[in-house]
Order: C-alpha cells, then sequence, then structure tokens
C-alpha cells in the first residue's frame, strides 16, 4: 500500500493587494434643467434610472424631459420609498430588470434618483450584480444628503431587523442638487436634522450653534434651500461624517461616534415603521442617552435642556413610550452589541460637541435614565 | 420672493482610501485527525459550520468528534451541492440561521467545508450577512481546491445564469486537507483536472507537461492524493491562478486569460446541469477555441492531437452537441461580451501554454471551428 506523502512542505499562499476606493460627492447647480446632465453620466446609448416612487409622483416629465433630449434610449423602472420594501424582493426585481436588458457591466451605471430607502435598495443590488456594477446616486430628501449618501454602505432589511443584509460598496459618484429639497415634505427636513442634530452633538459645538441660528431665527419652512447658513449647515454635517467615514469606510473598527443615535432605536425604529422615520428614532436614542450622560454627571442640567429645545424647535419628537420599555431596550442592546462585536462602544455626549464611549450601563443606570426620558420633556 | 442662493462654489468631496486584503491559503495535514483545529479557528465558546450535504454524508461523525472535544457549543447546517440549490433561497436559509443565533460579527467565523457549489454559496451569505462576516473554507474536492477557493469571488447562480450574483469577498482563510481527496469520486477528480488542464493550457507548457507524465503513467484513480507529481500539479495549479488574480482581485481588468474555458460554457452548463459539471464545460469550451485557435493558424495540428489526447487521458468529454449549436454559441458570446463590457477579450492558446486575446471572431471562423470541433475528436 502506498504511503501518503504530504504535500511540499510549507507551502503557504499569502494573498496581500489594496483595493483602491475613489469617488466624489459633488453639488450640481440643478440636475432637472440640465440638458447634458445625462451624457456626462451614461457613455452608451442607453440609460437606466432607478426612481423613488414619491420622486416619481413630482418630477417625472422633467426626468423624462431631460433623458428625451439626450436621445438615449432609457429605461425607468420605479422603487417604493417604504421600509416594509427594503427587502429581497424590491433587490430581485431591480436585477430582473437590468438582466433582462443585458446591461453592460461597467459603462451602464444604475442611476438611482430618491430618498434613502431607494439609493440603499438598488445601490444593494448594483452592488451584488455581476459582483458589482457602478452606481451613480442622486440624493432627493435631506437625509439621504447627508447620511445614506455619504459613505459606502448598502442594505436592506430583514424581518423586523434594519439593514440585517448589505455590503460596503463605493458608488461611482454621488451628485446632490439641493433644488429637490424644496418639495421635501417639511415632516422629512425636520428627519434629516435628526442626523444633522446627531452628529452635531457628538462632535461639532459649532455645528450645534449654527443649527441652533437656524432653528430659532430662519425656521426649518424655509427646508434649508436658501442662504449661507443653511449651506454652511449641509456642508460642515458632511464634512464631519466624512471625517469618521473615511479612514473607515469598511467599518474594520466598531467604535464609530457616528453610531450615536443608533443605540436602541434601530428595533424600535422598525416595530413603528408606520409612524417613526428615521431621523426620529435616531433623534429619540440620541435623548434618551443624553438623559444617561446628564444622570453619569456628564452632560450638564443646562446643555440638557439646549439639546431638547433645539430638538422640539426643529419638529423632531421629544418623547416616544417604547424608549421607556426596558425589554426592547435590552433587546436592542444586545443586538448592538452583537453587531459591535460583543462589545458594547456606546457613544454618548460629554459635553454638547464631544463624546466618549462607554461599554457597560448598569441596570439602575437604564432605570434612571428612563425616568429622566420619560419626566424631563414636560418641562421643555 | 427670495433668491435661490446656491451651496458655497466648488464644494466638492473627494473620498480616496485603501482597503487592505489579506488572507493566506495553506495547507494542513489532516482537519479531522486535529483534536485544536476547532478552537484555533473560532475564539468564542461557539462554532458555526456549514457542511455540503455530500461530505456529511461521508464526514459527520468525524467532524463532529472534533467540534465535541472543543467543547464548544456547535451549529450545524447542511447545504445541498447542487447548482439548482445554488440560489437565494438557500443564502436566506443560511441567514436566517445565524441571525436566530445571534452571530457575533468579527469572531465567529462561518466554517464552510465542501465543493465550490456550497463554499460559493455560504461565502456569499458571508458577504452580506451584516455587510461581512468572516468566513473559513475548507475545499473538499479537487475542483474546490484549484478554483472555487483561489481569489474573493462568491456567486448563485440566477436563473439560467451562473454566478450572476454574486461579491468579492476576501475568506479569512482557506484550508487544503488532500486526505478529502480520498472520498472524492472519479468524475469529480477528471472535474478538477479539467480547470488545471486549462490554466495549463493558456499559460504552462510545464505544468501541461507534468498533467501528461501524471495522465499517461499514473493515471487519475489515485485521485492526487499521493506522490510528488501530484503535488506538484496541484501547488503549480494554484499559483498561476493566483498570479493572475492577485493583482486583478476585484476584476478592474477584464482581460483575464483564466477566463479562458468560460467563454462559450456557462449557458450550456446550466443548460445542462444533470449531465455536465463545471470542469467538462471547461474543457469542451477549451476544446472549441483550440479548435478555433488551429484554424486560425495559431496552434499546430500536433498541439491540437495532444491536447485532445490529454483530455481524453484524464476522463473528460471531448465531444458535446451543444458546441455545435450556432444559437448557444452565439447567445454566449453576447452574454460575455456584456460580462467583460462590450469586449469579447477572448482568451485562446496561440501554442501549448501561452495566450493571446481575440476581440472579434466572424461568422465563418466560428462556422469552421463548429465543422473541426465536429470532427476531430472521432480520430483521438
Amino acid at each position: 500500500m502506498k504511503k501518503f506523502i504530504p504535500p511540499l512542505q510549507n507551502i503557504n499562499w499569502s494573498i496581500n493587494s489594496k483595493e483602491k476606493i475613489d469617488f466624489n460627492i459633488s453639488y450640481t447647480q440643478s440636475i432637472l434643467a440640465d440638458n447634458n446632465i445625462i451624457d456626462s453620466l451614461s457613455s452608451t446609448g442607453r440609460v437606466f434610472l432607478f426612481i423613488d416612487e414619491n420622486i416619481g409622483k413630482i418630477y417625472r416629465k422633467e426626468i423624462e424631459n431631460i433623458v428625451i433630449k439626450s436621445r438615449k434610449k432609457y429605461y425607468l423602472h420605479f422603487v417604493k420609498p417604504d421600509e416594509e420594501n427594503k427587502n429581497l424582493n424590491s433587490v430581485v426585481k431591480i436585477i430582473e430588470f437590468i438582466d433582462a436588458q443585458k446591461l453592460s457591466r461597467l459603462s451602464e451605471p444604475l442611476i438611482t434618483i430618491g430618498g434613502g430607502v431607494v439609493l440603499d435598495i438598488v445601490s444593494f443590488a448594483a452592488s451584488i450584480y455581476r459582483r458589482g456594477v457602478p452606481i451613480i446616486k442622486i440624493p432627493t430628501n435631506l437625509l439621504s444628503i447627508v447620511d445614506a449618501c455619504v459613505g459606502v454602505k448598502t442594505g436592506i432589511n430583514f424581518g423586523l431587523m434594519r439593514n440585517r443584509i448589505g455590503t460596503y460598496y463605493p458608488p461611482k459618484k454621488v451628485l446632490i442638487d439641493k433644488n429637490f429639497l424644496k418639495t421635501c415634505p417639511n415632516r422629512h427636513i425636520s428627519n434629516g436634522l435628526g442626523e444633522i442634530f446627531k452628529i452635531a452633538l457628538i462632535k461639532s459645538s459649532d455645528l450645534f450653534n449654527d443649527l441652533e441660528s437656524y432653528a430659532f431665527n430662519i425656521g426649518i419652512k424655509e427646508k434649508l434651500c436658501y442662504g449661507a447658513l443653511a449651506s454652511k449647515i449641509i456642508n460642515q454635517s458632511i464634512s464631519l461624517m466624512l471625517e469618521e467615514l473615511e479612514p473607515n469606510l469598511f467599518e474594520k473598527n466598531l467604535e464609530r461616534c457616528v453610531d450615536f443615535g443608533h443605540s436602541i432605536s434601530p428595533i424600535i425604529e422598525l416595530k413603528n415603521v408606520d409612524t417613526l422615520l428615521h431621523g426620529e428614532a435616531v433623534t429619540l436614542d440620541c435623548l434618551f442617552f443624553s438623559c444617561l450622560s446628564y444622570k453619569k454627571g456628564f452632560l450638564q442640567l443646562e446643555d440638557l435642556k439646549k439639546v431638547y429645545s433645539l430638538v422640539r424647535e426643529i419638529n423632531l419628537p421629544i418623547f416616544h413610550k417604547d424608549f421607556t420599555n426596558k425589554e426592547l431596550i435590552y433587546e436592542n442592546l444586545e443586538q448592538t452589541k452583537a453587531h459591535r462585536n460583543g462589545n458594547l462602544n456606546l457613544p454618548i455626549p460629554n459635553k454638547i460637541g464631544s463624546h466618549l464611549f462607554l461599554n457597560e450601563i448598569k441596570e439602575n443606570e437604564i432605570n434612571e435614565s428612563i425616568e429622566i426620558f420619560s419626566e424631563f420633556y414636560k418641562e421643555i
């Protein structure tokens, strides 16, 4: 019988390489008035557009106009912008659609116009079709401008789990046209301000002050469309987010201050999908942990009042009973811990514009935070 | 009325970063006799194993033994190794399974043991769950050792389209245990030799010669388990593949000689899923384009004979009628073109161990290749 001879000793292949990530986020004056925009985005005779149904209702004619002017053959696919629709089924529909057209692998980018839900769905589809085809994102509401379009995340929900399935996938480019904000409903302006408020509270007292000025002096009815202060707020918010994301695009480091607002909100958000928007849930989460920070002696009473006043002024909720439900809070914290590989890595503000991370919360701290959260808003 | 003030001029964020890819492919003497293997792969008290059903039938007891010895809590999930099962449904089942266990994000890698189909399915699931959790691949047949485990591709089929959905996702590590080959059916040894034959014909006359020696002097009944020549063949094949893949892991360059054998075979392979294995379809594709090369005056008659003789000797098919079906060939070429972004980039051998790329094939060349392919095998 033959003896088994082991393979040549010490054979071991080490694969080392670096993958370059390189894309731009830029403003454009007015996409729907720019007759050359389509030619600049697609180099073949065809153009593929994936449009948020809400945007389609308002802008379909204008979108078709610029496409017709480009004389390219165009393919429109409308995507429902609801969290319930942010699932595999919507992704499969997109893939069936582009596969039927034999989309070219590199030169026919998917162009998607819409809010965060739609951008997340379409970019996830783009990231897995043929192991990735190019995507160009055009965000149309404030939340997607300052959040969904900054960074490389794509995602869909899985059951009650937000973005449980997804990829890190850099877009080809992101184009921001603030004109879309003019038709963004006020509640969705507030929704976007929720994420801006989050990054301000945790990372920049300057932005916090600017947000206060805007809220108290100008007011959200202007939808951040006009004036230098509005532009400055959006620009600061994107820059602050990128400061955190760019060195950590693939989240190898799980201690991320931008996770503030996402500690106990994800399950509550999906549970209340009909009544609670993402920025609203994030804001409530921020308030809860501001109460905890106050309880622990970090955030001063005066600052906690400023935080609550600002949130109320930008028309975001300052109380929700699910954030007083211990069971839900613990369920969420456990999920958060799993998502952060067993560590809580809980960012909380220690003063306005600055943060620290907690890796433990005692039960009495949760209890007392619930108490403060349940009472404090009544005085605002 | 307020004038619209454009955002601060020339605001433009450029995101640049580099993502490090870093993993090892290494041999291990005998996984199922190594009592410490499980401890070395999982750092928590739990271990998650995704096992090819065919491997489960043979090795379930032994696998459970090493897991029990590790005293970790273990979770086994069996995956059907069929192309028909290489779909979203199988991926969803895996995700439901790990989500129910609240898999930790970084420290509980999915360990998958099996052939290429199973490794592709499980690694795709790993790549999209929480935007990616670690995966360790343990290939168990020759094809997955020399092909599926080299590189970073994951994938599932979509309708009749092979690997139409997938990602580029580096594993945490790859462990090769040649002992598994001892129970690999002969037809599947030939199947793996198909990919080795491909890389030899297109890239290395040395490997081609070694393969001839092995086939004619030793024979595939030894399943490449024993002897220095067998080890050398596997090692060369992996090294040659890596030479092509490592600088181009994400396929930014679509002119890839490793695509040889995959030009007109993908649709034919899925159409004949019950009768044609991957390595068999690849081999037939290689033969077809060897005929084309001969027709165009590159490959000499003597070499074409050597190619056919070797294929016959390693028990791979030398004729299949679908490769004479013009309609199927053109349909496939069109798909190939779309996949290579509008260019054919068709690698063909110009002599044994070397290649060139074609970007055009005339109809009469296809016709004459079909004629040669339909007749030549009869003389071997």
